[in-house]
């Protein structure tokens, strides 16, 4: 090990982004979901998001190449949904040993691309490299996304040149903090590989009751909510009792397991009782649930340790 | 090694984009040193590159950190560049093994931050993840790239929907055959790190005397010139002792070294005398080098093998 290895992830990204060469159209830079960008001619914002899966941390060789290449996808397919845009077009990025098999390869592949079809994505392109002996396989996606109009979005959207994307700071105390779906065992039941991506959900709130902030679970709730709570300058109340379990998981599963990809939401409290009634209509199947409220600042209870730390043993 | 091993790269290629999931926005798609994407609201197209260095393919750690960093940016740079578009915003993926430093890290930031500044890209985001103790540092960097609008592009670019963008598939019999810089010895003299990638040259031939064909030369001339010649249903007729050599090249490592970074480009033989002596005094320190002629589609000559491949030993 070097002198100075790496720190916890979230001081690596704050080193990294300090100072960073940021361009006067980038409108969120780095530390949410996706990026929000400026396009020329000043009306549409385009979302940026670039995400890798990686061999021996993500999935193994042993796990079916279709579902890998699903899995690639959807992962970023779900960071454009929680910052409530639409993906566009993919770019896949493949680093390839020596040892893999061509099968292998056409097997992501097709998971990639019945992904694509499935979430409105169109595979504009990409690059293959080589890697030596022994390496792991990474495949990187780099997926563009598409915001709302203004005239599309719900009524609590407001009107700046921002509304439309859902980002990580805009919760306040006393709202409602929700999630889609349930929570832990995320690889031991299979869904880190075929889980659905929130998108259709994420698009019916972004039309009828927008999140006041949102953010998707990769790395856990333990992880994730301070980092939506920090976002935001706010704390929370997390009422423990309330994570709805997946199946095989307990609560110390459903905050640290990691890779939900669930969306982790706020909302103004008054909307909360119409939303509720009306999310069960439209997805019947999917739960969303209150799971506690946001606080002032110094309120962080319980306090929360644990989730995904990609450089902590 | 598996029963079936991955076969040539261009090979790959084909095979991973046949059946590909397309969007109607792609104008032009895999096969080409960028995608073309068409953006809501009708007028503006955008540039897609996605690319990555590998460690010990592209770069080893002994290498400075920050002259990498430069490196990984500035290749996509290089591929915008020979679209006739100028860099936007930038992700940047890293995967980092345990056994690598914060120093290098932040390195390979500060040269990544350089470059950005350099040629106008901001770094709107990005993502770290995690590898196996033993596996290579891979930085892959997704980079988007406007195009000049029909108003700046020069005369000969037409009035079509497409027209901004070079392809590789423009190419007609009878057109000179160009190269920017010098070719060869990439590698041992330093140039695949430090290198210019020829932005300033690209853009303001965009202006005054629009390419026919272009594309960045990465994998050597002789693998090059070929897939541009095949993308325009040509042949070439190329004067090998023409070529432009960097310093400790002969002709074999202008052929065949790989990573020189300079523009292949085509031109109406009309437009050839007055552009050389422009370029001349536009860019006195810079070569542009006539170095054969494409020709129709039979002629070959010389047959050229070698070049790099990735899948190749």
């Amino acid at each position: 090990m070097p002198d100075d290895p790496l720190p916890p992830e979230d001081v690596l990204v704050r080193l990294l982004t300090r100072g960073l060469a940021q361009s006067a159209r980038t409108i969120t830079g780095p530390g949410d979901d996706c990026a929000v960008i400026q396009l020329p001619g000043g009306k549409s914002r385009q979302l940026l998001k670039a995400d890798a899966v990686v061999e021996n941390v993500h999935f193994t060789r042993a796990m079916p190449a279709a579902a890998v290449g699903n899995k690639a996808l959807c992962r970023a397919v779900s960071d454009i949904a929680a910052m409530g845009g639409a993906p566009c077009e993919a770019l896949i990025t493949l680093v390839l040993p020596p040892d893999i098999s061509l099968t292998w390869v056409k097997g992501v592949y097709a998971g990639l691309n019945k992904a694509a079809r499935r979430w409105g994505v169109g595979i504009a392109g990409g690059e293959t490299s080589s890697a030596a002996a022994g390496s792991p396989v990474v495949i990187s996606v780099c997926l563009t996304g598409e915001l709302p109009s203004d005239a599309d979005a719900g009524s609590g959207s407001g009107s700046g040149l921002n509304s439309a994307a859902v980002r990580r700071s805009g919760a306040r105390p006393g709202e409602v903090i929700a999630v889609t779906g349930r929570l832990g065992n995320s690889f031991a039941s299979g869904w880190h590989l075929n889980f659905t991506p929130r998108l259709r959900e994420a698009q019916w709130l972004m039309l009828h009751f927008p999140p006041t902030a949102m953010m998707d679970l990769s790395d856990g709730l333990a992880k994730d909510l301070p980092r939506l709570a920090a976002a935001s300058r706010c704390g929370w109340d997390l009422e423990v009792t309330a994570l709805p379990l997946r199946k095989g998981a307990d609560t110390a599963a459903a905050l640290g397991d990691g890779e939900d990809y669930e969306l982790l939401m706020t909302f103004r409290p008054e909307v909360w009782q119409d939303l509720a009634a009306a999310w069960k209509k439209q997805f019947p199947r999917v739960p969303l649930t209150q799971i506690g409220r946001i606080t002032a600042r110094r309120v962080k209870r319980p306090a929360l340790a644990g989730g995904w730390d990609h450089f902590q043993a």
